[in-house]
């Protein structure tokens, strides 16, 4: 129940079990190929928007969005939490304007305030994190692309802790950028960032100018994306094969198999039956509004217990969860992360454990209760 | 018998095969502490270098070095191919003064060449590409490196398709950055870059200005490294946690159980039995000077054959060549590769297939007297 | 969470990933050789008493014993449900003389009655199950045997839901064969039975007559036995090698890390969480009295739902049970298996999804009030 | 290359890492009854014969056949060797009659002289053995089966060593039980007997009596058979799930992918070739005549060096032999196992590498030589 990377099925785990696959071999490519054509299912896009998968991760991809800029142009940062404020951090690595927009832990940037900052000045590109995964905060998407579209060149969505779990719907709401990696809600090993670019955003790739250097500079990827989407091999730099074949197995069962539908609502089931029971154990969350809770990570705020000392404790009961990040709520808050392949039965053993531990700790709790608030949701 | 990625021992792929290990798990901690700790032995360097793992593979390694330029600085690229072009195309993406010293495929800039051209004008750094792999050919690093030692701040190796297969010795030839990636002499699946830093170059990471950007400033990497060789867990960016499971199996059994020394006569004697192969069948190897053949990669020259046709060819055998990339020769040469778990059989098989396809595409070879002296030289 | 074969701990499953390992191989024999010597030690016997792994599974264990057997003998069956009988069943196929002492579903044989049997007449051989697959009652062993020690030649015990979960000390006890399948307890996919005989029982062996047929004479079996822990391959007929080398990674867990005893108490906790779950909801358990209780199969009696509804709905949870089996209780009960690798963890899980199953059902239970017990116990 | 167990795919050995597959499960019911239906295709029978897979390998498959027995009936064994004789051990254990067939290592017995003794007397069952293992000698059994069909009741043919490498035609052939194990041409891991009976055999299972055990008595098995085909679970004793989940696997690749033709073809490609490399470097063959020569085994016998040297040092150049077992040659020859996933690379690599040990261990052989013929066969 870590934040990432999470549970992997065997399935996915057993698929890159290949001890001679190379970058040329057909069984590759079909692997390459299929992935790019479910990334596009993945994200809700059509054929006009462009798949990318990159080495790396979510950092990566967020990086790799330096190849649609150009210098002295403006960017604003929308952040609610510490991976909303990494993109100012790679954005001031490069000769560009930065401004941020930013909130309280737990709280997410209203959409108004946004429209107001956009109409003030011109920028380029803003950014969004869907779900910040340092407080488990989901920005509303859709209405705040609508506050920008119109004042902007281009959308860019960190969807990091989000995609394969939470409404995402690049094309319709208008996202040009919309990005995650490959070790959050999909459920693979980490290794890889992955992406969808709008028209509007290849446009940029055509300028050979840009602040992009060159291992993240989407010119060098895009030739392999198309080759591989045409069956054919291509080399710019060793991708991470075995990733790849994962990947390719994940989607098949995300998309084909479980449907995205329901794999959304799995996630949504599971999170509410873990919130269910950290209520009926009488403590809160971190996300101060229900439409702030995202599918993919609850904070939970303790009352006097230190948050590390519950992390080292759980571990001995089979339970893996992060910790606060937030550097304004730093030891008092713990996160359980419940996206991938978590199930009912995943929901019933963390809240049964941080239960237990909690009352071993000292912690102020309902012992008992929140393990039943849990199972009466899902009873439901 | 690709020039990688290479066929990966069974072993060393079921070491990756964890479906919950975090990269906060002690597990991770320990493979990442092992493996940092082996990567010196690896290079051959002591306590004083530093030793990075990073996400990507080759390239990103070789982009990390930008960490240690500033805005301004020279730099000269010493290549024989492809990979050490690749240099160039980095940093020419960045604020710095490029130079190159170049040569014709199958020869190696000579050690007195270099030497003159780093007495005409200062360089703060020079790179070398040890095996190019576009070729087959091996650059005289010790040589080499002594011919600049003199005139540069830093001396930059690529050891991409050498370390773990050739003598490498970082500090005592001097070397500030020496580097590789997971998926070739190693054996492991694509993924990560391996570099190790001397004292110089760690100083350069001292002042926070360089030309790097955020993913790839090896800055951002170095407390992951501190805390990781400490026992403690530490994040900057999700790290391809599976594969450096994976890298630590095989750096046990590379260092602690075959010894490097072994592993580099094993890849000697194959890299030979594969040589008397090819010219026992009557065909004439891309590297032209004894010195310059590689244990790793040999560019074998057809008469009259496609390259094309055998590599097609001789999947159905199932041996896997790579295409022939320099573009100078394009088309007239394949590539063996023999790095990683390589073994005499699998030098039996090659040059017993390669036999097999050329004689049934016409080539104007000698059947049977090729898989001979491959069989006579192993037998001596 | 069926009573066999159990879920198998990944790290044991992995130990059987060897696509190049024939018994002849040094690998192999060490293996063979390892778990023999684990053997003992998991029967608490000593060098008096010599380990046996055969082919097949506990039935073919069960019918090895006909080795000691000589035509005309008489042997006393001591059943408290389906695999007892199974003795009988084996044991009219050869010429010697059966008899029965059997009890009600829910109840075991008592030491007394016994004992009265065997004064009675005399009988070369008594059989018991130590646990009852079939109902999850546990007979007294070392009660049982005490009462016939001195009146019969051997002592047979049936252990195969026993040993790895249960208290077992052949030696002490004074059994003369005790024996087990490796898809039990063990936590190993089935393909083995294992036993371990007395000298008293060696001693029939020396004897060339015996009832038993070719495969499962024990006697067919010795000198590989003999061979392989002195560390030398020998052959009879192919052993399953992978299932071997998957015991051996067992026992190591097993004897050496986790330890028997910490193993059988966590099986007496998980059992003891799932019983106060059972309880807590308001069922009956088929076991009459606590101390018949099993650390590893729990039978559960219905009020009105149809078992066979549950077992099927259950699946859907990710929860797999066990019908049950005994013909006086069909349709009425059905099983938890808790045994091999349980945790905690399982325990909640499957009385979570009990729970929710059988109100679903319609089933008369208090939801909500199962987990709460079996979450409260495990918090004690 | 050894005898058996051989070599196992990759794809097969996976297709059993599986860690909560039950043998009530819905995914194990399938492998099961796709097992049963591709085992008819196997051995080339139609739904007049009966599938089974039971426990154990070859041996417990042989004598499963004593299900089939009455007391007092009359066997002849004809037998080539070790495998053979097997038969006559076995059926010494039952109260019946057996006669014997035997001939010198290398030949086979005539079926004229078979044809001469089943006339001679009345027997109930003919066994043969199709590949006798322990030399490799293949005896012709459509016209061993024609020369007894008129005499005797039962026609049983151990295809061990033959069955998915050589022809098999039970049906056409008029054979009664034909059997197979797992581990040695289908190339799965060993702990499968697998065997077809004809409508007359089946017919001979109705009748309660026979002078079979509990375990091997088919009689136990059928009802899981008809089950299991019908689609549903059943239970006698548990059977060894991953093995089938595996044999499953194989069954798809050699039924459905590779052909069972181009299976038998490939075998006697790469037999061929081993022969003829054995025949270049100037050796000679167990099997006395071409005719005799098998797909699968080949033994070969040494002019002056021993048999146990050239195995232990074998080891080390990555080839595993198998010692020869008949008495008569004891030490003086060994074997060579192709059969499962052998390939032409195998057969060059097992060549090259007896011809490098012979030849350092002095045996009188042309270095070079046997390489270069097996290499120009397979040219051909």
């Amino acid at each position: 129940m870590h934040v990432g990377p999470v549970n992997i099925l065997d399935r996915v785990l057993y698929a890159g079990l290949k001890n001679n696959v190379g970058f040329t071999s057909q069984e590759f490519v079909e692997a390459f190929q299929f992935s790019l054509k479910k990334t596009r299912e993945l994200f809700q896009v059509d054929n006009t928007y462009q798949p990318f998968l990159i080495p790396g991760g979510g950092t990566s991809a967020m990086e790799s969005v330096t190849s649609l800029l150009k210098e002295g142009e403006k960017v604003l940062v929308v952040t609610n939490g510490v991976f909303g404020d990494r993109w100012v951090n790679i954005f001031r690595k490069y000769p560009i304007k930065v401004n941020v927009l930013s909130t309280e832990p737990g709280y997410y940037v209203e959409p108004e305030t946004i429209e107001k900052e956009v109409k003030k000045d011109k920028y380029t590109l803003v950014t969004f994190t869907h779900v910040e995964t340092s407080t488990g905060v989901r920005q509303p998407i859709k209405d705040s692309v609508k506050a920008v579209r119109d004042y902007v060149d281009l959308v860019v969505v960190d969807g990091v802790s989000s995609v394969g779990a939470e409404e995402v719907k690049a094309k319709d709401w208008g996202v040009d950028v919309y990005l995650t990696a490959s070790q959050k809600a999909l459920g693979v090993p980490p290794g890889l960032g992955i992406l969808v670019l709008s028209e509007r955003a290849m446009e940029r790739l055509k300028d050979e100018k840009s602040i992009a250097g060159y291992y993240l500079d989407l010119r060098n990827w895009l030739p392999v994306m198309n080759s591989m989407e045409n069956g054919k091999a291509s080399y710019f730099s060793t991708p991470p094969v075995h990733t790849i074949l994962m990947l390719s197995e994940a989607l098949k069962i995300i998309i084909d198999e479980e449907g995205l539908e329901s794999r959304i609502k799995r996630h949504e089931k599971v999170a509410s039956a873990i919130r269910a029971g950290i209520e009926g154990m009488g403590l809160e969350i971190v996300a101060k509004k229900p439409e702030a809770y995202s599918n993919t990570v609850t904070g939970v705020i303790l009352k006097k217990t230190n948050a590390g000392n519950v992390l080292s404790e759980i571990v001995s009961e089979g339970v893996e969860l992060a910790p606060g990040v937030h550097p304004k709520l730093q030891g008092k808050y713990f996160r359980i992360g419940h996206m991938g392949w978590v199930t009912e039965n995943d929901a019933i053993v963390t809240i049964a454990s941080i239960e237990r531990v909690l009352s071993k700790l000292g912690e102020d709790i309902r012992l008992g209760e929140g393990i039943k608030a849990t199972q009466l949701y899902l009873a439901k």
